[in-house]
């Protein structure tokens, strides 16, 4: 038995839902019938919901099918654009009690360790099937490396303009998979992705537009996080996503959403923005009472979502689901981060914004589910410093391990 | 329905089968009654495999059974020592079919991004059970970092001894979970480990024997890997190790035959090993026709599987399995690394040695299994460099991705 293919019809305006476009070609510009010169509003992906076998959320599905573990998001296929770009296996993701009543979602367990692989496979399909030579991507470390996996893998080429003040290790990341790697002044790089776009014919899988829409496809792929979650759970109370363009918690709304309509729960979670405080294009849409906005950004290290360019999909998702934006300041998310690491989960500081999230609320009603997007191999302090020898006399060791409370 | 629980018995020397020690306490040093001061013989874990239930194999049992994709190898309970100490999510890692016939098992899916976390979920185990305060570990990178994690997820403490020429990311890595990681040159590592041991009755999990033993329960971890492959893939014609100690080659062959004992498979694949040429003390043992030796260490970057000391595991895995060893250079490891990434898979050179291994074969009859051990954040160039800044006038940008072959 193989498993069933897309039911996927049409792209939908978010600025109208009555606005329908045909599946192909892939909108990479938002929807531009609604859209302004200032506000752009976001397409996503529309399906024959009423022809879904809601077999597929049941356990076993995967194995009865014949789904291999290495095709990845393929196992949802049926809610999802056609998947024309090979797997490297991304999502089936642990979801980790870390304390009682509270779930972290293991984001850094994708192919290249974070949840953009799982975007990117769709993006990486739809380049496919537009027959593009390549991609690209403006992006300061996960997203930009995803794409670059993904189009390896596909026989695809991939430019990255990526920022002047990546960490070492992430520059290393970017390189990895035979990119083209172009660090420029961070305004430059939406110009440039343009023009590449324009000369070179390839196809864009991030933003180009004044608020940001992104690829059609891209937030599809994240919907695979709630199908997992609820696979294990149910539907929680609560999830908390790190939130940089709102991609993410659009499409993790999405999919519990799309669990309801189906019959499949009852219930939609409450789902928590984690911005980080020194910007917050969300939360400032959200105060504002505007579909998006922009915002200046101040000092941070959480380089993974510290955007200045907000979008229409996180209002979307707050609004429907009940749920508010948060916003936490690097000490926050360090103490996140700490705590994580202490169970043995080491994160990259925006990764840890989930966790902060939740701290910040205190309780819920009911299991919360703190999503941990990247590992914390991308964090800007990886790689800028050694430790110093110890002189490997016992009695030197023996201070040292006094010195940290074991006893010796 | 709950999953069944442990069957394990005994411990079983490897040095002569016949002699058993009681499950409890977890041998430490190798068989004591067969090991001399120059050549320790491993024991392993035997079981009562006339209880096995071989539903255990089925697809979906996970899912029947209700074990969540967070308790990671537990799934395999019944084959496994008692898993005392608390999942991060090891295991179900997923096989990418990599080309026609050739399928990489990206061992880097795992919660500390490498195989290592298998092996010490069950160490971690003992070392809760032995109600020990802690653990030590020497190492240069993946089994001291992963040791530190499991032991945190466990409320232990955790000594890392590891080498002074840590690469700076790895450094980052080991002091993530909170481990005292002390430095010091490579001969002292293993006498401090074991006063360590005496003074601090902290649990070892590293080797403390002449020729490798390491402890009893950690290569049963690595025997999830082969069922796994199985499940996916029945049994292939071949599977490429990278080796070190081989306690995964090991892991990797005893999964193997224990699904043929059970009448699960009626073949066991041909197990390569995959050493350094820097060094190979398998290799050396092979030759030389002894159960074990040390080796001198030359120049290679290949850090993670250069060890001078050999163990007796290997010679088994080799030998059962109609098996032989390989060595590999840098330079065949780093065209394998290439390959990889290449196809999107960042590895590290250690975790090529798989792939090169069955390069250097040439072609194998059936399918052929590469397992790929860890992340290329691990390498020892990462962090060592950062990209130049790109002027970014179009001009410029357009030499450049002319120069990288893409039609601008």
């Amino acid at each position: 038995m193989t498993p069933p293919s897309t039911l996927a019809t049409a792209q939908r305006s978010l600025g109208d839902p009555d606005i329908s476009y045909p599946l192909w070609p892939a909108l990479t510009r938002g929807c531009p019938r609604t859209s302004t010169d200032t506000l752009s509003y976001p397409v996503d992906v529309d399906y024959a919901y009423e022809r879904v076998d809601t077999a597929l959320f049941e356990p076993g599905y995967a194995a009865r099918h014949g789904v291999p573990r290495g095709a990845g998001i393929e196992r949802w296929a049926p809610l999802l654009p056609p998947l024309d770009a090979p797997s490297l296996g991304e999502g089936g993701t642990p979801l980790i009690e870390f304390a009682p009543g509270v779930h972290i979602k293991d984001e850094a367990r994708n192919p290249t360790w974070s949840h953009k692989d799982r975007l990117n496979r769709c993006t990486t399909s739809a380049a496919v099937r537009a027959g593009a030579p390549g991609v690209v991507v403006a992006s300061s470390g996960n997203h930009g490396a995803a794409a670059a996996a993904y189009a390896a893998r596909a026989g695809l080429r991939c430019v990255v303009f990526t920022s002047t003040d990546t960490p070492p290790a992430v520059d290393a990341f970017l390189h990895a998979y035979g990119a083209v790697v172009l660090p420029v002044p961070i305004d430059h790089r939406w110009p440039l992705v343009r023009k590449v776009v324009e000369h070179c014919g390839l196809h864009p899988v991030s933003n180009l537009t004044a608020t940001h829409t992104g690829h059609a496809y891209g937030a599809e792929g994240y919907k695979t996080i709630a199908y997992e979650i609820h696979a294990e759970l149910g539907a929680p109370a609560a999830v908390f996503v790190p939130t940089g363009y709102g991609e993410l918690l659009y499409g993790v709304w999405k999919g519990f959403a799309e669990l309801q309509r189906l019959g499949v729960t009852d219930s939609v979670p409450r789902i928590f923005a984690c911005e980080p405080a020194a910007g917050g294009p969300l939360a400032a849409a959200v105060r504002a009472g505007v579909p998006a906005t922009t915002v200046e950004v101040g000092d941070t290290d959480a380089y993974g979502i510290d955007c200045s360019v907000g979008g229409y999909r996180g209002v979307v998702a707050l609004r429907a689901s009940e749920g508010r934006p948060l916003l936490l300041t690097d000490d926050e998310m360090r103490a996140a981060q700490r705590e994580l690491a202490a169970a043995g989960l080491w994160v990259e500081l925006s990764a840890a914004a989930g966790l902060a999230g939740l701290r910040q609320v205190g309780d819920v009603e009911g299991p919360a589910v703190c999503i941990s997007t990247s590992s914390g191999f991308k964090d800007v302090s990886v790689g800028t410093r050694t430790s110093e020898p110890v002189d490997p006399a016992w009695d030197e060791v023996r201070r040292r391990l006094r010195a940290s409370g074991i006893d010796a």
